[in-house]
């Protein structure tokens, strides 16, 4: 596969439906880290970009389209839909939490809650695709999928981009690889997932993807029982740091206090690797932070 | 006062110090509208600007600094001396509420809360300021205030700012003071502010500077009791429009659910001028918002 060209023409196809979300420099941890608001993007999080790549690339039949989802996907997966004209249909497990089910009923999605983890929420998904002919994108193991999310990384570098190293959240990834797909040979590309849910680490440990317990507080983001295949290739020999759920909370408070930005843990793992020292930058590295998802419960609103 | 040759000297003064905050391009109303995220700044206001340029461009007296403030002023003083090196008083009226004073108390100040309204808080700072020999930082009537507060539209116009008109919330003119010292002539500035607090409104009604009553979900911030002497020299002729306060707290709403950002009513008033159409641009007209403010409690954090 010729990722960079991939990610290219799904750049140009996703023009005008995904949002440039903007980026920043910040002193919060001392060092300058650049920032990338990810969170701001349509629904909350990158997947509209994978999203609105797998519809535009598609022939989507009349079933329209299906996803299992932990909530961000689901979110955007109905939002391109809506927004391009097709039914959707979205599985989520109980744990995507209300604030996310809320997210994807305001779409006018049809929602299925599902119990138990992500893996049963997909279940589900293939089941409805195998019957009704729906299309299926899938969260984060496909081409169109990954080429989308890699528009994330093709855009911050038009933006400025110069970190030696880019810290990336990792779940089933979609997100990494996209990032490991446009920048790989030019920069540095670190994975941090929490020690609660990491399938990448376990499968990096054990040399093929492994199914792992999923649990702790960004569960419903980062989740994945098991790595996706794509991810597995591309991430082979990569830096893989394990952040414990405290830094993740911790990371949420100080980018409320630093610069306002109120994000779901997921959003804030890359940045608590950093700074709970799960990842060390050499002297002088320059390191830069995706800040993934915002999909937290606004409760003064 | 040549305020672009001060608001240049502003800049270079503050550059390091205050935050060079991120812009995007949003399409939540339809047209695209430019936004510029100032409310990420530190302590969460663009007040941080006009403090830093007033401390940096002055004698700091033994006793340290005074400002009375609605909380975002107050916070940004004190942040200001605290980086400094300065000790600092701080008086807020009761209204700027529990996470305003939180925000202030943790920068190690010394805070008073005055009952009423800012006006108390002000009355008790000059008081402050002529038993200690404190040195007073004005929330917005004063040249190194307005000219800390103008870097905030240089940095824009430097960012690629395309807007025809600019819209800018007021409470007591020290923000619009510095968009219009460093726009006007070149874009267009609007003034937009709550109807329970428009001490510019009513000023340039009755054709000069005016007490006006505070009340409404924006007061913490917007409500300054008569607007600065500066603001109504430099707001002759300008468009001012008022807004509900039920259409500031649809903004609130709308901007987190378009892009996860969540602020404070203030941070809210220009963008509802123009979607309840308190302001109406011309066919074509290109328009830009600063989001001013973000001090309100994350309680999920």
């Amino acid at each position: 596969m010729n990722w960079k060209s991939e990610i290219l023409a799904a750049q140009q196809r996703i023009a005008g439906y995904a949002q440039v979300t903007p980026v920043m420099e910040s002193q919060m941890l001392g060092d300058p880290i650049e920032i990338k608001l990810e969170h701001m993007q349509h629904t909350g999080s990158f997947k509209a970009r994978g999203a609105f790549n797998t519809l535009l690339s598609s022939d989507v039949p009349p079933a329209g389209v299906v996803a299992a989802s932990g909530g961000n996907h689901g979110a955007a997966a109905a939002y391109a839909a809506q927004t391009l004209g097709y039914p959707a249909k979205i599985f989520v497990p109980e744990l995507a939490g209300p604030s996310k089910i809320a997210l994807i009923e305001q779409t006018g999605a049809d929602l299925s809650v599902v119990s138990g983890e992500y893996a049963n929420a997909l279940t589900e998904a293939q089941a409805h695709e195998a019957k009704t002919g729906a299309m299926q994108i899938h969260a984060y193991d496909a081409p169109a999928t990954v080429a989308g999310q890699g528009t994330c990384f093709a855009e911050w570098e038009a933006q400025g981009l110069q970190a030696d190293t880019v810290l990336v959240a990792v779940g089933g990834g979609g997100l990494i690889s996209g990032a490991l797909a446009w920048l790989q040979g030019a920069r540095k590309v670190v994975a941090a997932e929490p020690e609660t849910s990491c399938a990448l680490h376990a499968a990096l440990a054990a040399g093929e993807p492994v199914d792992v317990s999923v649990s702790g507080i960004a569960a419903n983001a980062l989740g994945a029982r098991r790595i996706g295949s794509i991810c597995f290739g591309l991430a082979q020999g990569i830096t893989s740091v394990l952040v414990p759920d405290a830094a993740i909370a911790e990371a949420q408070k100080r980018l409320w206090q630093a610069h306002r930005i109120l994000v779901e843990p997921a959003g804030a793992t890359a940045l608590a690797a950093l700074f709970s020292g799960a990842y060390q930058p050499e002297p002088g590295e320059r390191v830069a932070v995706l800040i993934c998802g915002g999909n937290i419960s606004p409760d003064p609103l």
